[in-house]
C-alpha cells in the first residue's frame, strides 16, 4: 500500500516500484520490455531494479513505453551504489547460484589460469543470458556468462 | 612441506595433495586430464578437489593415469561433504562470480520466473563449462551454466 | 495499529495481514481454511505468509472464503521472494528445528547416500504435514516431510 | 592419512574414525548395523559419529559387531557436546534441511500452536526416520519427525 | 512520542505499550501487578512484554486491573514469536547472566547429566522467581530457576 | 588420544585432561570431589574445567585427592582467560540457559531494578547451586544464583 | 528535521533531542551543563543521551537549567537499556578505544591480577575523567578511569 | 606441554612463552620488570606478550634480566602485527573495559571534540598506567591514559 | 520522493540531500563546487555526504554557493559521527578498494615500518586526491593518500 | 620455532618463511631486494608474501639472490588464493587503511563516475607505491595507486 504519487525527488527505488506497476498494468514480459528499448532482458531487468545504469537513449525508450514521468530519465541514468544486505542470500532461487560459487569457486579459478594466466574474468565490463532450453527429462535454465579476462599486473 | 606417504586412510583432502602433485610431475593441464577419462574439465577439477563425488570406473580411470595409489579410487567415489569456510570469498577470482550473484541474484530470479513459472535452476542436476572467447578488445572469459528447472509444489 | 485500508499496491505483507485479520474475525483455523480451498494446512499457511506462491483458482478461493479484496488474487499469485532475517532462529518452537538440523545434519547426508546414492532431497519438489499423535506419555507432534530425490549430475 | 593405532585416551572423535574404519572393512551399510545392535538407523548414526550417547548395551553390541577396542565402550556411553561450527550449514544436501526451516519455520510454528496450544515439539524426547518412497516420477526421501508437545509454563 | 491511540487490530507491542503507560500511571510495581492477577512476578511481566501468552482469565484480569482496552485480552492471549535481536546483549545487567551461560555452560551440563542422565533442563516447563536477600557486606540478587529434567531419547 | 605424560610446562587445558582422566579412574562424581575438597560442586567443576581459579590450599587438596602431579598445584592456581568461541552456544543443554537469557533478560532487568534500583547482579562476587527436586511429573533441575548487587555511579 | 513536539509519552530518545535542542540555542557546554547541576561533565553527558539514570534531583535541575518539558524528569530517572549496534565501532575516535582494549586487554588483565589478585575493574561502580594536558609537542587527551576492584568469589 | 626448546626461527609466541616461563622460575612480578628494564609496567607486559616492539636497548636489558636466549632480542625489536581473534572480548575483566567504550564512546567523543574541536585521541603516540588505590569501600583500580590529540585534516 | 521541506531541526542527512538536490538543479560538478568554496574535490565532497566537519568559513561559502537554507551553516559545521554499516562494502566500486586493503594492506604496513620504523600512516592528518590519468591502452584512475607518520610510544 | 627444512612440496607459505629468513640473513631490505630483481618494492613484498605470482624470470631472479632452494621458483610463479581472514583487520596500520575505505568510499565512487563515468578503477591491473615525503612538521607516508578505469557494459 505504498504510496506512488509522484514528486520531484524520486529515488532509484521509487522509479523500481514505478516500473513494476506498470509493466503489471501493460501485462508486459522483461522480455518484451527488452525488445522494447532494443536491449537484453537481463540488462533490462538489472537497470530496472536499480542495479545498473542506463545510457539517456534507453532511460528515455523505457520512460516513452512505459508511461513513467518524465523525470525519471534522471533516476535511471545515475550510476547506482549497489548494496544487498544478505551476504549468504536466503530465497532458494537465488541460493542456488550462490551455492555454485562456493563448491564450483576453486574449479572457475583453475580453469581460467589454466586458460589465461594469472588474473579473473570481470563482473564489470560483463554480460550475461538467461535461456530455456528443452528437454524431455525436464526442461533446463542456461545462464551464460561473459566477461572480459583481466590479469594482474606486475611491477 | 605436507608430508604425503601413503597409507591406509586417506582422506579426501590427501588424495587431492596426490591428484595435484602428480599433475604437476606430469606437467598436465585439466583439459587434458579431463580428456583422459573421458568426463568435462569442470567436474574433473570439481571431483579432484573433493567437491564432487566420481562414479568407481571414473575414478579407476583418474587413478590409472596419474598412477595414484589404489587406495585413492574408494576415497574418489566417497560422497563428500561440500565445506567452504568463507561466506563472502576472499580471492578476487572468485569474488567476482559472488559480486555477479549479488549484483544479478533477482534478475536471474525474475527471468526464470518469467520463462518457466515459481521455481529455481537446480545446482545438483547441473553442468557448467568454462572457455575463452577470442575478442580484439581483449579475450573474453565464457562460463555456461545449464541446470534442471525445479517448480516448486503446492500439495 | 497498523493501517489496513486497501488501496491498489498490496504487498505480500499486505495481504498476510488481511489474511490473518479475516481468519481471526471468521474463527477459522488453518486446517479449516485449507479444507475450503481443497490444500493442505501447511502448503496453505505458507502461502498465505508469502512464502509460497497460489495458483490462480486458489487464491481466488481464498479470496472468496475470508471475502478479502479481489486485488489479493495477483498478489497471492506472485512468486514470492523467500527472505528470512534470523541466520539461526530465536523462537522456541523454530528453534527446535533448527536444532534437529544442526544435531541429525550428518546423519540424514549419511542415510540419504545410503538409500539413494550422491544426492539430495529437494526442498522445492517437496511437501509435508504436521499431525497429532496421541500418546499416553504426552502426545506428540508428528513432521512428516517428502521430497524428491535429486542426484548429482556427472558430466 | 590420520593415525588410527588406540591408545587408552579415546575421544568421540577417535571412535567414530574407528567406526567408519570397521564399516568400510566389512561392508555393512547403517541398516544393516542398526539391525545388528536393534536400534533405527538415525539414532545408530547419530550416536556413531558422536552426535547421542548409548546406553550402555548397545555400546557393547556396536563393539561386538564391528570388532572395536574394549576402551570404546565407555566413550560411546558418554554424554557428547553437541557441537557444529557452520550456523548455515554449506553442504547442499544438509542445506536443504536449513532451508525448509528456513521457509516454513513459522508454518510448523502455527499448525503446532493450533493443534496443541503455546508450546514446542522437543527435539530431546525425539525420533526420526528417513526412507525411500517409490514414485514413478522419481524416488522420493521421507523424513518422519516425531517428538513429545511441550507446553510453556504459567506460574 | 509514539502515538497510543487504539485501534482495533492492536499488536504485541502495542499491548506492552499500554500496560507500560497504565502501569506508570496507576504507579503500580510488577510485584502487586503480579500479586493482582495471581501470578509470580517473572510470568507476569514476561506476558507484558510479549514473551509469553496470557491464559484467558489471567489477561482479563490484567486488562480489568490496569483498565486496558477490551481487544487486549486477544493479543494477550496470542503466542508470541519470541525474538531478541541481540546475539550477544549490551545492556550491563542482561550481559551478565550472558556470561555466566557462557563461563558456567559446560558445568551446568556436567552436573545435570552427573544427577540425571543425558539430557536436559527444560526452558519450556520452566519457571523462575527473583529475591532480595539482605546481606550485611552489601544485599544480593537471588535468581531461582526450575526446568522440568528431559532425557535425551535413544530408539 | 591426546598424549597425557606430564612435563613442566602445564597448560590449563592440559590439566583438565589429568583432571577427567584421574576422576574416570577413580569412579568419582563431581559431588564427592568437591565434597573432599571443601566445596561445592558448581565452584569444583569450574575450577577443574580452567574457568576459575583455585585458592592454593584447594588446588593442593585436588591433586592430593585424585594424585595428580605437583605441578598442577600452581596452574589451578593460575587466573585464567576465560574464553568461549561460540557466541551462541549450539549444545542443547547450554543453549536452553541461552534461551532462557533470550526470553527473560529484559524481566530479569525490570525485577533487579524494581526491587534494587538501578544497578545489576555482580557475575563475579557469585555463586551457584544446581540440585535436583523429585517430582510426581518428572523430577526437575534447580538453578539458584546468587549474586551482590551492584549499584550504577553517579559522579 | 524531526519532530519535536512535546506529548506525554517521551521516550528516552526524545529527552536527548529536547537536550541537544536546548544546549544549541542556550549555547552551552557539557562542562557549563555539569557544573549547573553539581555533577561531572562525563557522567552527565552520558545521563543526558540515555546511557545513564539520573537521581531525581539531578533530573529536575537539568529540567529547570535547559528549560525542558516538566515529563522530562521521569523520562531521566528511568533505568535505561544500554544498547549499542556496532560490535566494532567505526567512528574513528570511539574505535581508538576499541582498539586500546584490543591491544592492552590482557595487559589489563595481568596488572589487575598483579596488584589485586583474581578479579575485575567494576563498569557499574565506576566512574571517569576526561581532560586536556597541554603539551609543548601537541596537547594530549587524559582520560581517567576508577572501578572498583571485584574479586571472584569461591564457594 | 609446549616443547620450549630454543632454535633460530623463534616467533614472538615463543619468546612470550620464554618471557612467561623465565619470570615465573624467578618469581618476578611485572612491576619488577619493567622497573628491571627502566620502563613502565603497561608497556613491558605489552611488549612481552608481542603487542608492542622494543628498542635494541630495552630488549636487551629484559633478554639479560630473564637469561633468554639472545636470539630474542631481534625477535623483541621486530614491529608485531597486532591480531586479536574477538571482536568482543569474553573474559569478563576485558570485556569490563569493551563495555565501557559501548556505554561511555559516545560521550568520550563529545568531550573531546568540546574540549580540542574535531578529532580524536591517538592510540599510537598514547601511554597508560594502573594502579591501586586504596578506599575504605574496596580498593579501586585507576586506569590513566594519554594519548596526543589529533585533529581533522582539511584540505 | 522524500520531503525537503525546510525545518529548524536539520540534520546531516537532511544537508546532504539539500546539498545533492542543489547541485544537481545547479548542473556542478564536485570539481567546481569544491573550487568554489577553495578547497579539494575529495574534501568537499566527503564534508557534504556529512562524513567530515567544515570550517564556519567554508560552510558558509557552500550554503551560498548553492543557496542552502541558513541553517545548514551550523549543521556543515558540526563533527560528525562516522558510521558505515557494511564491514565489508557489496558495491563494485568501493569493494575494489577493500579488496586492496585485504591484498596489499600487510605490504603497506612492511614498507611503511621500512621505511619509518614502528608506526602507521594517520587516517586524520591525512588528505587524498582523484585523478584522471590518460593512457592509450585505457585511462586510470589515479589516487594519491598522504597522512603523518606516527610512531609507537614506548613509556 | 618453525621447522625449516627442505622438501619437494613447498607451500607458498614455505616460500614466504624462507624468503623472510633469508632476507634477515642478509640483512636486505625490500627496496633492495626489489632492485635487485629489476621490480618495484611493493609488487616484490606481495609476491614475497604469496599475494601475487611472479614471471619465470623474476622468480628465478629473487631465487638467486636470496639463494633459496631451486624449487621455490616454481612455488613463486603458481597462482595464489589469496585469503585474508579478518573482514575488519585489527592491526593498527592495516585498520587505518581500511578506515579510509569505510570513511572516503563513497566520495572514491563519486569522483570516479564524474572523471569517468558509471564504472570502476581496477584492482586487478593495478600498480601501488609506497613512498615518504619530508614535511617539517612530520614526515608523511604516501601511497600512490594506479588502476584501469573499467566502465559498466549494457547490453
Amino acid at each position: 500500500m505504498k504510496d506512488t504519487q509522484v514528486s520531484e525527488n524520486l529515488s532509484k527505488e521509487d522509479v523500481t516500484v514505478l516500473i513494476l506497476t506498470a509493466k503489471k498494468r501493460a501485462g508486459l514480459t522483461w522480455e518484451k520490455i527488452a525488445e522494447g528499448i532494443g536491449m537484453s532482458p537481463v540488462w533490462t531487468h538489472s537497470a530496472a531494479v536499480g542495479m545498473n545504469a542506463m545510457p539517456k537513449d534507453k532511460a528515455q525508450a523505457l520512460v516513452d513505453l512505459l508511461d513513467l514521468p518524465a523525470a525519471a530519465v534522471d533516476v535511471l541514468v545515475e550510476s547506482p551504489t549497489k548494496i544487498w544486505s544478505q551476504a549468504v542470500p536466503t530465497d532458494p532461487c537465488i541460493y542456488r547460484f550462490y551455492e555454485i560459487v562456493g563448491v564450483y569457486g576453486p574449479t572457475l579459478k583453475a580453469l581460467i589460469q589454466e586458460k589465461f594466466g594469472d588474473g579473473i574474468m570481470s563482473a564489470i565490463d560483463f554480460d550475461m543470458t538467461v535461456s530455456r532450453v528443452e528437454n524431455p527429462k525436464g526442461d533446463r535454465v542456461k545462464v551464460e556468462m561473459s566477461g572480459k579476462y583481466l590479469g594482474y599486473n606486475s611491477w
